[in-house]
């Protein structure tokens, strides 16, 4: 492997531990991959809908929410491109996810319900590793859907 | 100011300039705020709703084509969020934004809609300047308003 091709494939390896993390509901696991140091204050996070998260606690603390609300989660990640340059790492992605609603009255699995999240996550090499320092996250809306465009029956995703 | 403080204010520069490009619909000035050289092909920017585009070329033809559909934008930047950690900066912020509709078939004005949108734009040090690398736009949807949520009639943004 090239140092340039060694060096996408730990990005790449400390993305995949990003989304594993949140999949398990492993919040010590997510702690250890998000960013710490000088720039922990600067870490910022958007969940699909919701406005910007900024500084570490803050964030840490919406993926414990998320956490406890969930009751399954599974991401099929595609369209993975990474690039490097210097100390910086962009990652972006396309999130298939597969979530589990709430169980039953009668104590049967919940309903599952499919979704289309685009995802932009940027890293910064530390001397233990990749660390999240960025992740947006967006719903991804059917094409060709616009308000009044009574052509179409699609419901946005 | 100190070199931090005027590097800051440097970067939110670099950011206002590209706002102010999409709103004259300038599109020539907002190719000279994108990134060019060796990123150029890993330039990505996610618009509200819309999957990743990546790359220069891709991203400048959505550009042209939002530029070509848009009869009026006005972009309020608040939460305007700067951090710079050597030749890479980190802007978030809400974009509260004016669109125009078309103009009605007599000739008047189209209503004016209203929209919000938090944004995460990254941008890289070079020779020229800042330059945009990264741009991720998505809704913020209102808050509490859940699918199913029958006690409230709120609407999403």
């Amino acid at each position: 492997m090239s140092p340039r091709t060694a060096e996408a494939a730990a990005v790449e390896q400390a993305h995949q531990a990003f989304y594993d993390a949140v999949e398990r509901s492993d919040l010590e696991a997510l702690e250890g991959l998000v960013l710490t140091g000088p720039l922990a204050e600067t870490v910022s996070v958007v969940h699909p809908g919701w406005p910007v998260l900024r500084g570490r606690r803050e964030v840490m603390r919406s993926y414990a929410l998320i956490m406890a609300n969930t009751e399954y989660i599974q991401f099929f990640l595609t369209d993975v491109e990474v690039a490097v340059d210097g100390d910086t790492a962009l990652v972006t992605c396309t999130e298939n996810i597969l979530t589990g609603g709430p169980a039953e009255e009668d104590g049967s699995a919940g309903s599952l319900v499919g979704g289309l999240v685009v995802a932009t996550n940027v890293f910064r090499r530390t001397s233990g590793g990749w660390r999240l320092w960025v992740h947006h996250g967006s719903p991804v809306m059917a094409e060709g859907v616009e308000e009044g465009d009574d052509g179409d029956d699609g419901e946005s995703i």
